[in-house]
């Protein structure tokens, strides 16, 4: 199977530099002095999340007659609203389809950015989606299965390996693999000796699962669904799946309070609102679940329901 | 009375670079299209405010030997963060005046950088920082009164006109007026039909008066502290004055509830947790208090105590 290339990568940091904010690494002084951690904020990103890298390019990547006919997504979320941002961008329509269970936070963005969304069935989009695509002509731009969306996340890890040279350990969520895949490539290639960590839900740990299995291990959708981290319920496909074999020194699990600490940690102590599925992260770091060494964790995403963002802060601030 | 100059600014941004964030331009989506705003998000400084910017730049400038005998400062909070941890950096001691009703959050941030907090009644502290100096042989650092510390919050303005040089349009807090006439100095050398308006609580207005009676107008303690924008209950001197009076094209003012609604959009929309002070540009936008055009909104810091930021988000999400 052929891989993304850090070329990939690179080539797709010049597309997006219009869109997509280069964020900077933010160090947190809370952490602890043995185990530096920097924080790379793509909650930032226009739309909230770092699926803006992958949807602008490959939007950006397709012939201009074929865009023309407009664009085709289904996603929980944050790959929806990137997709809207970007087809906005160029001025053709967008179709997405949405989960019924979709936060109305993320249906809301979607659709203020100019898309149509069409609600389904849970478990339903990719059906719905390619009806989409027979109807309208439009082409179908994956959440992650496909090597532009990839080479669009790894740019991330690009601008880490540029920033912080050093690092030694680079942690990040893992759903359908593409953030993981596409980072891990830029890290690999370009700080070879640090070590890149995914992390999971408890609650829906097919990837790691699936890893130690050495195959792809499949979680029923109502188990996935048990996690408050709403972007991280997808799976790998055989292409992530062949990335993240190739690029993870590891891959580990936090649980949903652990997250919800995450989420208090950073809004307490770095000034960052992050939706549950960008903070897994640290809260791997702050569990001890990486190795110690200068760490980078991303944090993925900030579109959390103010209803939910209330509730985890009505815990309490964090020790 | 000598200005800072542009060149002031440029060698600042030099010796700033260590330790200072290069925070980026945010777009701000939910912004009117008529009027884009875009973020400067210096909430996420390593000390959650633009305030390290000057204090470092004004350490870094002392000559070695009577910079190792340590600093003193005074500062209701984040001046006092800013100079424990550049004193961190170069390793020497710090000690920190401030008063009794600083919010606990700003006070154990500045002993967890290692200063000694040294607290006393409101309004007597720079008395007891004159103490202080003379007691350890320590250099004060003031919070706003000194050039070099006017030349390193200038930075944050050089960074702007070189992200966005076609700005119209930027607004920042005005407290002592350190922020505003360093950014104010290096918009108008570096983009010079951009207009610079400065933002006061309604409760603290004292600069808004004094710019309109053309001298210095003070108002009492009591009356500034009314405001819950603990950072901006400081007053122009003499120097800040006079460069307010060169760079600002106006200086509006916010009410409380117009405040905690600023705070509230940063949260759900920007993704970012902003002190009241921090807020008060983006309350300006908000309210149409300054003219249409490209606007950059200076967000100032990010200390908030989680108890207050939790009471303002239980407002409910911003429209």
């Amino acid at each position: 199977m052929q891989l993304v290339t850090i070329d990939d990568i690179r080539a797709a940091a010049d597309r997006i530099r219009p869109v997509a904010v280069r964020t900077p690494l933010l160090q947190a002084p809370w952490a602890d002095p043995e185990r530096p951690l920097w924080i790379k904020p793509e909650n930032l990103q226009p739309i909230g999340a770092f699926k803006i890298r992958g949807a602008f390019n490959a939007l950006a990547k397709l012939d201009e007659p074929v865009r023309a006919r407009g664009v085709v997504a289904y996603s929980s979320g944050n790959h929806a609203q990137a997709v809207a941002y970007a087809a906005r961008a160029y001025g053709i329509p967008a179709h997405i389809v949405m989960p019924e269970d979709t936060p109305a936070v993320k249906i809301e963005a979607t659709r203020a950015y100019g898309a149509e969304v069409v609600l389904c069935e849970v478990g339903k989009r990719e059906v719905v989606a390619d009806e989409l695509v027979e109807k309208t002509g439009g082409v179908l731009v994956p959440p992650f299965d496909h090597p532009d969306v990839i080479a669009g996340q790894g740019t991330a890890g690009l601008e880490i390996s540029h920033d912080l040279p050093e690092v030694e350990i680079v942690v990040m969520p893992v759903s359908g693999g593409g953030l993981a895949s596409g980072i891990g490539t830029a890290i690999k290639a370009l700080c070879p000796n640090a070590r890149v960590y995914g992390v999971e839900p408890e609650l829906a740990a097919d990837a790691q699962e699936s890893l130690q299995a050495g195959h792809r291990v499949s979680w029923s959708v109502e188990d996935r669904n048990r996690t408050i981290a709403d972007g991280l319920r997808s799976q790998p496909s055989e292409l992530t799946f062949a990335h993240l074999q190739h690029v993870l020194d590891g891959l580990v699990t936090v649980t949903e309070d652990e997250i919800r600490e995450a989420v208090r940690v950073l809004a307490h102590k770095s000034h960052l609102v992050v939706e549950p599925s960008g903070a897994v992260s640290v809260a791997a770091y702050l569990k001890g679940a990486i190795p110690a060494g200068t760490t980078v964790a991303v944090v993925s995403g900030g579109n959390i329901n103010p209803e939910m963002f209330q509730e985890i802060l009505s815990a309490g601030a964090p020790a």
